[in-house]
């Protein structure tokens, strides 16, 4: 194995075939992480941290890399996920475009991208790409795993594959398999980025793509992640300056339009259309039920001591029954499971944005362990 | 004024000009509309239907059409509303594609098609152009104003600008106003329309258009009309046939992804881009308070006797809160309310398939009248 460093960035490449679920292979794979803190002598204290579909693995700044992570709040020394107890490590998901191997990465056997000819990719596949890490820094059971949205399907499969290796989980905002009104979601936001003529079947040149498809499916993305009361209290029917475009029957007028452009401008540019594909994709083939046949024979491969789960009651995307259902059946395992309920008005991004809530659930939970 | 009729369908051609709210002119607009039963001596047993965005003015079978219509459990002989009591009239909205003058219409004063120069539409406008159809039929005033989702704004304008004009209101799984949420979806559904290069920009040639973008947007739709509750028992997480496909990792997959297609396609070759997006757009502008500047001084304009206002728990496009606003809103002028919300679990198309609710609380709510 190779290993290497950009600031906190750190990469580790390994050195022969990495075997994915459905039947695919990449041939000597890099992987994208950061640590913080320190690995206990007793190599008890650590934390593994997986995303949703779009974070790289910066969830916080450190020395190597002051800029602010994705769970900046949530992270660090004297924070909820305290790093000067726990030695914490966040790998960017296998098939996503931030330093790990996926569809916008070179075939190492070809020279050419992947592109669209990389394997089906599933989320074990993710949970399965961060052993290596674990390994490599010395890891051989983590305290907990953590997971957000799609992490938290991640950190549940890592559970559930390597019971030996994983003592706790604290899922948050997730579920333990894809439910239909998420698929079609989903499914419809690939299909505004297939139908996009600059996708141009997958091999749109590595900086280009189909910028339009991208932008839709991140306003649609945006529209599922935040809920309805939100908006009413934040936009209401308020318009936008009169200027934007008055002969267009069609143009920005009301501020909801607005912020929904706006984020999905900042997106486009920032996440590989190919890799938002199969990422988007796997989410919708995960089922934990595919291991025995029910959730509750899968969720039963785990060994865990304990789990944390969290759900916000406005979350469309993930909603409360979901997680209800996880944790009954982390329960039925016999781990100590504590489940929270959020009254967060942010939907699915609650774990984002609504810290005040979010923090002392987390910070607790840790603290009394 | 020209009248003319086929089969159950009949004409009324307005002889002059007829002025939009947001300042634009048609010249010599048609309606098109149909009815059913028989108005009294007295013509106090007339209804009113305003119908949602898609629908045509065929909204039960007829001897002219016995084709079933969009309500047919719930119009006719012995219906909830029963036409050997009242006559029902259905005008097909103002902007449609189904006979009635909308952006697929060619301009008389150009020959050619209205297209994207079809002036800015509001529901106001297809409450007005009710009006001359009323006129035609020597209705007066009508014992009832029915509308639903969108024709329940419909009716609410129609009930606001010509109090005298209307007795009754029922509204189904409406509002009083559009909520950001509604337009965040909308706007993205024409922004999908607009951006398919076959829209070209508002002049495609009629008979030709943006399928793909129409599709999606009415998939978007489809997820929008209906409820997650609804279709983990539906669906669930089945598969269809393995024959979609094997090679494409984007295949339709799901039975949700299956349904949603099917449905899609089934509409698209049914209804004009260009009328989809001026309907779509006149429901965002919709705001009762325009009118006096709140929901409550909006409302206030109607003189109703009474109103049934019904709603569904599961309905996420025009939620529960929305018809309560406008239930306390129509309570405080005096109006008699019956407020209804409905434990369907088909979102915001049950009104159209969970008839044995719905039937019930409309008929004997018309029935004790």
């Amino acid at each position: 194995m190779t290993a290497s460093a950009a600031g906190a960035r750190q990469f580790l490449q390994l050195p022969g075939s990495f075997e994915l679920r459905r039947g695919g292979v990449l041939e000597r794979p890099v992987l994208a992480y950061e640590t913080w803190g320190q690995l206990s002598p007793e190599r008890d204290n650590a934390i593994v941290l997986f995303t949703g579909l779009s974070p790289s693995a910066h969830a916080a700044s450190s020395p190597g890399d002051l800029s602010p992570g994705w769970w900046e709040e949530m992270l660090g020394p004297q924070r909820p996920i305290d790093t000067d107890r726990f030695f914490v490590v966040c790998v960017n998901s296998l098939g996503s475009c931030f330093g790990s191997t996926g569809p916008s990465s070179d075939n190492p056997s070809s020279n050419a991208l992947y592109a669209i000819d990389f394997p089906v990719l599933s989320l074990e596949d993710i949970a399965n790409a961060s052993l290596p890490v674990l390994d490599a820094l010395g890891i051989d059971r983590v305290f907990a795993a953590i997971g957000c949205s799609m992490g938290g399907m991640t950190a549940l499969a890592f559970a559930a594959l390597h019971p030996a290796r994983c003592g706790r989980l604290i899922s948050v905002s997730s579920a333990a398999r894809a439910a239909p009104f998420a698929i079609a979601l989903r499914s419809l936001q690939r299909e505004m980025v297939r139908r996009d003529p600059d996708w141009q079947d997958g091999r749109y040149p590595a900086g280009a793509g189909p910028i339009t498809g991208m932008r839709m499916a991140r306003k649609l993305g945006m529209i599922t992640y935040r809920s309805a009361q939100e908006w009413v209290q934040r936009f209401g029917r308020e318009r936008v300056a009169a200027e934007h475009g008055a002969n267009d029957p069609f143009c920005i007028d009301f501020e909801v339009e607005s912020y929904l452009e706006a984020h999905a401008l900042k997106f486009t540019g920032a996440f590989d259309a190919n890799c938002y594909l199969f990422l988007s994709r796997a989410m919708d083939l995960f089922d934990i039920a595919d291991y025995g046949g029910s959730v509750a024979s899968g969720v039963g491969r785990t060994a865990l001591d304990e789990a944390l789960v969290i759900g916000v009651g406005s979350d469309i995307l993930f909603p409360l029954w979901q997680q209800r259902e996880l944790a009954d059946a982390l329960g039925a395992t016999g781990c100590d499971v504590s489940f929270e309920a959020l009254d967060s008005i942010q939907g699915h991004d609650s774990f984002l944005v609504d810290m005040d809530r979010f923090r002392p659930v987390i910070g607790s939970w840790l603290a009394n362990r």
